[in-house]
């Protein structure tokens, strides 16, 4: 741990700059070891201009090599052993065993892409042979496949020290498909972040890559993160954090001479309804779940349930009463940074602030602000009130969740026609519940990009059929998801080839299927 | 013909304003029949109110009726006979043939994408079934599809007024997965936009479909095109045209309280390098088939080669001359409007004022001003003119292109490096060539999204492995395409299905696939 240099991983080389900071522990306020060089525009530069060849490079690499790169790094970040587990700990103030499973879930995602890398299939080969007959004129070979994009800025996130961080599936996403990576580290977990860049910058060497294949800096996303994203060697921008900052950068892409795209994960407040028979049926139980979802992780999840919509009837009371018990019961965690708690008490205070917002239930243990803590805390409002204060559909990231109480089942499908797009949204109900809750499901699906029956969000499997992605402000664009296999699409572009000869194609393209990978040739898909 | 009411199509409703204006022939500049309502912003607001609740009820709608819809439209434009040839012609002076042959694509495209619709595997299912017993948690059910995002405002483009136009290649990807269409017609061709509509209006009442499933309407760009991007019910809009009025959509997109993707067919040059051997081998062949895809539709095509470069060679002489005879033996041609030939004449004078810029040939025969005529012309520069002068990498919309002369072959992979973002870049050469060519391919693949060997790039096939769409400013965003059936996946999303009841899930996601659609279960792609 004494051993954090503290430097910029600047495409191979390490850079000290004059300006630094220090982390401190959200556990109890006391610095942390390692001094921590505040990258300069020279390193933005540096970094950079040091990527844009290595994207050739890297573009021409095998599967094999990206495959072997990606296992390098899950091998490596397993090798860091506790040292790793006990800095994110130190840094982040999450249990170890949560951050053990994080890293374990951030290594599984690594070899999964790396899978894909071998496979290579992702390329998404499509073959329409010469018709040397047709009429009017004949129609040319063309095949088409997909390649990197070029260079990829990542801006690691503190909810996910790990797995949505400087190995997380940002970078896992663009390495795999050739795409060099720059990181704008997150401030908050500067040592995580370098023994991670350290694991990369030596599998990136072992690979035998250029240098600019990988690069890291620390410093302010304002300064550092919005340089890189300006820079004319940026090719996509991966993003995970706050609507105010993701706006920030997509607005830099927009506005650059050449837009390019922006991928930020940004904001949810993960509605659930609640419908009257499964309040009737199981009110403790559901109460209990949600009161564990919100709260898990110190409601520092994308995806923790910030709303809750139940119909008045005789049985919420009884579901009401669960949940200030449930929330009574839980423990006050320390959250990722004292900025993020300001933030969180600020936000919290706000919304209990609009007319007609009351404490459903709170923590009954006092949050102990040595240790950074936050008590978690539900509020109830009505569905009148939430319809006339926007604010109440602000999303507030730590341990809140606002329980609106809405007059009938029909005033459900308002309250989700109101609603701005959302990474999650759910619906408990029984099967009569749910076959009478109409066109809910599909109000829900024009809002969200995952549907979730008697379930909560947190958790995001990483598999083939995950989506995590919705319509703004959860993500900038709908159409790509940052987690599961189909990540990998946000940094990918497809080339066609027009009677190019067969020994001058890429290996994805030529007649003999060399790569042996799945391909759609003239309109049938196989390994053909 | 006479029969044109000029009016509004507002949501199924016919719509007349007090602002109008005509068409004039550019053959002859007489005025059209006709008198076309400009459209007022109260009609933006009627067409965008009533599109976002058909979203929900055309996005429920099964394969068969947007097949059936897309079928209708093909056989209605045929249907329209002459008359709708005959008015395209006035319109744009485009000859007949041209147009019947551009008409048979429009239809074509709309019937590949009416079997795609009704094949239905587009959605991408994906399912991972559930894992109750996996540790530490049980893994829920997760299946995911693709939905349509919701109204696209779609710009009719002038230079193909029938298949980038009202019923075109947006409109086609757009239906064809449910999503409304509000069509903001060319100016340029109000007549043939009324007929294209009034075919798409009865086939969305024939096949049942609510009004706000399509609009159209006439005005400036720069109003009611704004408004359209503007408006909250928009979800994306699909352009093609020039690349101020592309980046100008872009940036009120990008500037909503929600940005929308926009897909934006923007500026080429197309260029083409000849190598030594090709140009050794056969330089009146190539320099013809240069001087007649640069001239084709006088010039008009988004893929019109504008840019050669070749090395100063002893064989290049006789390029040069081949060039110029063919160039002087181009008939001028009737450019689309006035205001374009304008700019082209304009473009073409800026260029040929630049310092080091000479004409290599022209047409012989003089542009006769009252047909709306433009004359061929070739410029020729060289490598270190051309590298200094940015003007001469824009786009000349018209018969104009420029051979740019370098002094060695290393220096084509300097010029390769130096372009912007391309829709096609294309290499002659011959097997040595090709060979000694090193990475000038690759270097183009980073540049463009088609590559083309031996050919020309006018002349876009619509198949699976077409890509039209290149980087910055080829277009908006070079992982789209709007030609070819990948075009649908600019207007579609991803929702996942977890844990919801099968009885619930849309069909595509259902256990029994009653759609028999592709679909990728636990990672294994097959119609089980």
């Amino acid at each position: 741990m004494d051993s954090l240099h503290g430097m910029n991983f600047v495409a191979g080389s390490l850079q000290k700059s004059p300006r630094s900071f220090t982390a401190s522990s959200p556990l109890d306020g006391r610095e942390l070891p390692g001094r921590f060089s505040i990258a300069s525009l020279a390193d933005v530069e540096a970094a950079m201009l040091a990527a844009a060849p290595a994207a050739a490079v890297f573009a021409a690499t095998g599967g094999e090599v990206r495959a072997t790169l990606l296992e390098t790094i899950a091998a490596g970040l397993m090798e860091l052993g506790d040292a790793l587990i006990e800095r994110a700990v130190a840094e982040t103030a999450l249990p170890p065993a949560r951050l053990v499973g994080e890293r374990a879930r951030t290594c599984g995602q690594l070899q999964l892409f790396a899978a894909a890398a071998r496979d290579g299939s992702w390329v998404d080969a499509r073959i329409d042979r010469r018709q040397p007959d047709r009429q009017p004129l004949p129609r040319p070979d063309l095949r088409r496949l997909k390649r990197p994009l070029g260079p990829v800025v990542v801006f690691g996130s503190s909810n996910f020290p790990l797995a949505f961080s400087v190995a997380g599936g940002d970078t896992a996403s663009a390495l795999c498909t050739g795409n060099p990576v720059v990181v704008k580290a997150h401030r908050a977990h500067p040592g995580t972040s370098e023994l991670v860049a350290g694991v990369i910058l030596r599998a990136v060497e072992s690979c035998g890559l250029p240098p600019g294949t990988f690069s890291l800096l620390h410093g302010e996303g304002s300064v550092i993160g919005t340089a890189l994203v300006r820079h004319p060697a940026c090719r996509a921008v991966g993003f995970t954090g706050s609507r105010a900052a993701g706006r920030a950068l997509c607005d830099v892409a927009a506005a650059r001479p050449d837009p390019i795209p922006v991928f930020a994960e940004m904001s949810s407040l993960n509605p659930v309804f609640v419908l009257p028979g499964a309040l009737a049926a199981r009110p403790a139980e559901i109460a209990k779940a949600f009161v564990a979802s919100m709260t898990l992780g110190v409601g520092q999840f994308c995806t923790k349930p910030g709303l809750v919509f139940a119909v008045e009837s005789g049985d919420l009371a009884g579901f009401r009463t669960a949940v200030a018990e449930a929330i009574a019961a839980a423990a006050p965690g320390s959250m990722l940074s004292p900025d993020i708690l300001a933030a969180f008490e600020s936000g919290r205070d706000t919304m209990l602030n609009v007319a007609g917002t009351a404490v459903l239930g709170k923590a009954a243990a006092a949050a102990d602000p040595t240790r950074t803590q936050a008590a978690g805390l539900v509020a109830v409002t009505d569905g009148a009130t939430f319809l006339a204060r926007e604010r109440l559909a602000e999303e507030v990231f730590g341990p809140w969740s606002l329980v609106v109480v809405v007059k009938s089942p029909a005033d459900l499908r308002t309250m989700a026609r109101h609603l701005d797009g959302q990474l999650t949204a759910t619906i408990h109900g029984t099967p009569e519940d749910l076959a009478a809750a109409g066109d809910l499901l599909e109000l829900l699906g024009q809002k969200a990009g995952r549907l979730i029956v008697n379930g909560f969000p947190t958790g995001v499997e990483v598999c083939h059929a995950m989506q995590h992605g919705g319509p703004w402000p959860a993500t900038s664009d709908s159409r790509f998801t940052s987690v599961g296999t189909a990540a990998i699409e946000r940094f990918i572009r497809p080339v066609c080839y027009q009677d190019v000869p067969d020994a001058l194609l890429p290996a994805a393209l030529q007649d003999a299927n060399p790569l042996g990978i799945e391909r759609i040739v003239e309109g049938v898909r196989g390994r053909q």
